[in-house]
């Protein structure tokens, strides 16, 4: 197999956990955060300086590949680490997500899903088959199941057809998917907010059988408490032997309740997207850099880190470049921000070792302001 | 007196020469290109990488200091160096030629020019004082008098008058400097294209004296031929004791025919602006990398560079950034565009070193394309 998953510690005050998994490219410590590099790059960074942040694993999109550059010029290269020289592992979706999302642009059928290319509007077609295809080509790490991401709120009749064609297109995925031995395959649950469906979509997914499953699905637009039921429920359904990824997860306190809940891996563009329009992420809470109080702020963002970006540079001269619009603002905030997950999931594996997660979260949501 | 000039060697088949400056932060190797920080950066890169490339000064702009974030506030921080973690030498413009640039929204009188912001309208005012009151407060190590660019063409009567009026306001500067231990203060001879007017601006400037001298107001539009002519008279008449800087001069032939008749210093946006246009210089010509033809070509942007971007990227992957508009796109060509440049300008010193600059020029200009 290309992935072996390692439980190591599990925490006595909550269902968190420390664990490793063992990929092709290298080794993942879990709890784990994953930046996200959408087109093939987490965008304004270089591999390298991905690599010094501490970030273990990155993900890519299936969608935005296969339309641009395309996924047989990937494959030709050599594959998507080759390609956009990073040497860890990679995780791509399945493009699933990306293609729903596309609303009126898409129609589902059994066999998959035609859409129209958000850029051009030329007319594709992505099927569980073709999802595993490209994600061969691409050559990551840990592969997705081709799978529907129903919106929130949904029916339950609309999210029961819709399980059950999950489940149908994750036995597709696995029979077509070749190569085991580089590329692990990961089944999504879904069943949107019905525990009957989180229930029957774990239970057909687990009969497929994979080396890691993902719940999709939630952090849609649902209130955190709502999140939390549902994992409450889904997560112990799944086997302790296998990573258990919540995929579009990426805020601290959704990273927070994630992982008391068990879960092991976690993605968002958030940190990378809100530092590009100049928000960061700070052991105080969010702090927006543009904001004309800080013109003359000759402190670091956050004095508690000690990243590039609060090692060399003051929120003035911060502010100052995102005031003219320079580039080096953008890159300076997602050094900072990614660095922040990256070392806040670190905080957390070190608390899970130590017994105290439940006592640092408690620390960390009264500084950050989510506890007033 | 803030900087020292050393003459190294003259060049027995030109009036090329090597040198060395020392700068209260650090040592430049002349003839050197400077890359251009304009706003307090360096477009898309880190002052970390800008050295790495091996730039020994940088050159930043006295009017988009002053009006963002304003030269106190840079001052109140400590200065440019500081504020921008860069601690290596920086020549600060005097302002001139942005407030010139500015057309219809500036007012020229004896006593300075009251102009407009290009970004909110206000109204402000820069006389010699002024430039050097914000360059003081910026901290460059080599400073700029305030001077006159004309336009290219320009009549005798006009350029007469501004070579005149230039010469009494670097009267002014100088006067009104403070700190030369700190800071070197440079002259700037005019003239447009008009030989006995730049004869008449080198003899006025030098009688005034400086520490250095830049040849201001060509590189303007004229043609290549009349800017070495232009050269070829201006040139002789500066004391070889002193550095010569060339400004706004970047292109490879440029720098080539500048070195040749004795230039010790230049600087320029294009290889930057360039790179973020997604055009590169290499040791073939310029390519744009934009271009279709370059889609599944995965060799590098330079067969004989050994830049960060040549050493990990085919044209390929920088082409599909620029296509997905990713930040990374623009870093990559900009490194690769100041290394090339940079290490141009480190064979031209090899080369003036083995004596053999004209044959280099001329095996580059095959090369390049500028010899068909």
């Amino acid at each position: 197999m290309a992935i072996e998953y390692q439980l190591i510690k599990e925490a006595s005050d909550s269902k968190a956990r420390l664990g490793k998994i063992r990929t092709p490219h290298g080794i993942i410590e879990t709890p784990v955060f994953m930046p996200v590099g959408t087109r093939a790059t987490v965008r304004a960074m270089t591999p390298e300086e991905v690599e010094g942040l501490g970030a273990s694993i990155i993900l890519s999109n299936t969608y935005h590949l296969y339309l641009r550059p395309g996924h047989k010029l990937i494959e030709d290269f050599g594959g998507l680490h080759k390609f956009m020289n990073w040497n860890g592992p990679i995780l791509t979706d399945s493009g699933g997500f990306q293609v729903f999302s596309l609303g009126h642009l898409r129609t589902i059928t059994e066999e998959g899903v035609e859409f129209k290319s958000h850029i051009d509007g030329s007319t594709h077609f992505i099927s569980p088959e073709k999802s595993i295809e490209i994600q061969n080509s691409l050559g990551s790490d840990i592969m997705m199941a081709f799978d529907e991401c129903v919106p929130y709120p949904a029916s339950h009749e609309y999210v029961k057809q819709s399980v059950e064609r999950t489940s149908r297109w994750a036995r597709r995925c696995k029979d077509y998917h070749q190569g085991w031995k580089k590329q692990a395959l990961f089944g999504i649950i879904q069943g949107g907010m019905h525990k009957d469906l989180r229930e029957q979509s774990a239970k057909e997914i687990m009969d497929i059988g994979f080396p890691g499953y993902a719940i999709g699905g939630l952090s849609v637009g649902e209130p955190l408490e709502l999140m939390c039921e549902l994992l409450d429920f889904t997560t112990p359904l799944l086997p302790k032997n296998k990573p258990r990824y919540l995929m579009g997860v990426g805020t601290p306190d959704y990273l927070f309740e994630a992982v008391i809940r068990g879960i092991d891996m976690a993605d968002c563009v958030m940190p990378t997207r809100i530092a590009r329009n100049g928000t960061v992420m700070t052991s105080q809470g969010r702090l927006p850099i543009k904001n004309a109080k800080y013109a003359k702020d000759f402190t670091s963002l956050d004095p508690n880190c000690d990243c590039y970006t609060c090692a060399n540079y003051s929120k003035a001269y911060i502010r100052h470049l995102f005031n003219v619009n320079e580039i080096l603002g953008a890159r300076l905030a997602t050094i900072h921000n990614l660095y922040f997950l990256i070392k806040l999931m670190e905080n957390i594996r070190q608390a899970i070792k130590e017994d105290r997660l439940l006592e640092y979260r408690e620390e960390f949501y009264r500084r950050y302001g989510y506890i007033k």
